[in-house]
């Protein structure tokens, strides 16, 4: 039996990577019979940039979000994607915090929590999958794919190995920057398969355009998740599409069994739902294959472009791009994601724009070089290390053996404006924005964000 | 040595799929250097739609381009699409004119004629492909494939066979419609190489998404040389960009050999080049696999969808998709790609809008049945043949058996206008814009169409 299962990206990811995260519930909720109908292994609904979104832009409550996704589709598991100990913040919680938060998530109907670390640190997915397992869900370790001279194959399986020990229901392959190529894939998933006896998941960014040929290769080799978006938002940093995939398996050994019709009726749904969202389209979402020259995922390109222009310095991003790997090969190696993309790319661009290496170093990457993060892949530059920490003392422990139980302190910090846990939980994420959202939720002022640029008349101007 | 070639189409297929055949000579010529040091097998420049799109909208000589590319690029081949016997144009020519062509052609610098027959009926190639071989040029005879209950393996299998015998120097798989899928392409290409010793082409369109996992099962099966586009000109109906295909196959025995650097420099130079055309942007040009709902290819779609506005019916383009296949069937499925897919489409409409099958009958139905375009795929509905034909004798032979030499008379036709062999084929081609072209440029009055749709101020009227 090697039928491949499908979860389709297009309620998080797809949105994410294509219109900042800006998709509504209101425009989700429509489609759900449809996608409930479909038989997908699941729907990838939830996550750090949703969960931020909703609160900051959209004004709507994130955990609302997911009751509402949860009774609107009954059949079908829901699915998110989690920072390990972060969360979905940019900290490590203390574990009292991680554990309200996964049992939470699971009370509101999430099914599949897929938990990664920006470093691959184990240690930092222990408690998101213990308390995963204790509520009963699925939980998914993730192997953040990466290359540097320390991310081989053999260090691939120790990761998965480990993911196995701890307990996970599967493993996913997590392609962030579309680096992997199809016959990297195909090989790393026989290794992985050969090494650890649970099923794996695929989920590769089209941004290199080499996503579609990865899952191939992938599937071949014993791979049987893919993680696909509806054709009308698949490609470029999005997701290869769905109904692709399911037209290249039909008829073989791998025939996920969907169905062609259903596929292309919600698609229409949701492609006519994406113009709604033009304002939020990037200029260029087409294929770019820079990542495999300067190893720079395309996502962090756009950032850094912001970054420089707000200096007036959008001149000297090609100096950046060559800057990111030294900075990256002096951290140890870090794969580029959510939090280490921000802390590398930031340092790089005040080394090349201070025009001299480390004279200024981010907080952050001293907290990184501290340990205050986990173990980097790689030993770091020691120069480096003892000009950032100096003589304090490295931490060589899970970060979080360090953080004393704090759920009940927040829960008294936003005692004045939280109904429930889920309130306490979205002000521990999110802080300001958080605390920001109950403020007017209180008031009766949350009020989205508007789909047009155009401003409204000012008081006295009659719109023609 | 299982190296894989490559031939961009950036200077044909790809703007023709993209931005309706419009890039112009002089947008191409700076970029000649860099690409002719890329080390490409060869570059597809030149093809019906080119050569109508420079008479009728450009305002180029066709002929003067080929000259103008070929000094620009000495170390590549230049590779031209040919419609067999139809050459450039929608008719039959007679063989003087078809070996006329060719070998001015082939004078102007043309090195591979990839020569193909909308009904694959192989007689309509024998001309062509004598005259390629007669100049000393490279022969590709062409497949086109697609789907019906005669389209098997075995059929296709005939064709390659048929291809050798005439003498081709290679074979082209030609997916015009994006129908290939991964596993065929990668049994076809097998049973091909099996059957016949000859170097396959592949090209794909990534109209439904899955080009690239054809190319990647082509070349493990054995096929030598893909098609692709320079990534901002990649994807959609458009082919899969170069970029990736060579990140795919860098280290391993397929290795193209191909620079990503240099890729990315002449990359860059033709995603500047796209932005001036964006008045001829599709409104989509995203994936769309309803051709393997329908049957219908991409490109037809907006096609029939134009004819069923300008007759206020866009409303029964469902309808029109239902009736295509039966049109095909009873034509005895022919491949749908110039000029059956306009055939097959107008026959359509018409049955569709006159709502009784067949009321009105097509003239190019008529002579499809008569025999006039070759020998269909399949045996034709016998009703509708003897409807449309009556008692008039079914042409058997090959079509342009019956054809007297033409090329003299056609010279004396534009002998006022034309200065040489090529002005009298260009007129032969496509006789109406032919000698409009030649007219305007008798009077020094040959103006491309704008770049911008913006009106020019109207006598009297004053711009700001
Ligand atoms: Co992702
Ligand atoms: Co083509």
């Amino acid at each position: 039996m090697s039928k491949v299962y499908v979860t389709d990206v297009i309620l998080r990811d797809a949105h994410q990577s294509l219109i900042a995260t800006r998709m509504r519930t209101e425009d989700m909720l429509p489609a759900c019979a449809m996608l409930d109908d479909i038989g997908y292994w699941s729907l990838e609904c939830w996550g750090g940039a949703t969960f931020d979104a909703c609160l900051r832009f959209l004004k709507e409550d994130p955990w609302e979000r997911l009751s509402k996704l949860k009774a609107a589709l009954p059949k079908t598991k829901l699915q998110m994607l989690l920072r390990g100990q972060n969360l979905l913040g940019y900290r490590h919680y203390s574990d009292d915090v991680v554990r309200k938060f996964v049992e939470t998530a699971a009370c509101n109907g999430m099914d599949v929590f897929r938990i990664f670390d920006a470093l691959n640190d184990i240690r930092n997915l222990e408690t998101a999958v213990e308390a995963t397992r204790e509520a009963g869900k699925h939980a998914q370790g993730t192997i953040c794919y990466t290359t540097s001279p320390v991310h081989d194959i053999a260090s691939f399986i120790k990761l998965g190995k480990g993911l196995a020990n701890l307990g996970c229901n599967s493993i996913a392959i997590k392609d962030m920057a579309g680096l992997l190529t199809p016959y990297i894939a195909g090989e790393l998933v026989k290794a992985l398969k050969d090494a650890v006896d649970l099923p794996l998941h695929l989920h590769c960014h089209a941004t290199a355009g080499l996503a579609e040929m990865c899952q191939i290769k992938a599937i071949e080799a014993g791979c049987e998740h893919v993680d696909t978006a509806l054709s009308s938002w698949a490609g470029g940093t999005s997701h290869p599409p769905t109904e692709s995939l399911v037209t290249a398996l039909r008829g073989t050994e791998y025939d996920t069994g969907l169905d062609l019709d259903k596929l292309q009726a919600v698609n229409d749904y949701f492609a006519a739902v994406r113009k709604k969202y033009h304002r939020f389209e990037s200029a260029f979402t087409g294929i770019d294959t820079r990542v495999h020259i300067f190893q720079v995922p395309g996502g962090m390109i756009s950032n850094l472009a912001n970054q420089l222009k707000e200096r007036n310095a959008l001149d000297r991003i090609d100096e950046v791009y060559r800057e990111i790997p030294e900075v990256r090969k002096d951290l140890g190696y870090p794969p580029l994601v959510t939090p280490t993309s921000q802390i590398v790319g930031t340092q790089a661009v005040l080394n090349v724009l201070i025009g001299k290496r480390y004279e200024t170093i981010s907080n952050e990457v001293k907290r990184y070089l501290h340990g205050g993060y986990g173990k980097a892949p790689a030993p770091v530059n020691a120069q480096l290390l003892a000009k950032a920490v100096g003589k304090e003392e490295i931490i060589e422990c899970r970060p979080a053996d360090l953080l004393k139980p704090e759920f009940e302190h927040l829960r008294g910090e936003i005692a004045h404006l939280a109904l429930n846990d889920e309130d306490v939980l979205s002000y521990a994420m999110f802080p300001e924005i958080g605390k920001q959202f109950l403020e007017l939720r209180s008031t009766d002022n949350l009020v989205p964000e508007p789909l047009e640029l155009e401003q409204a008349p000012k008081p006295g101007e009659v719109k023609k």
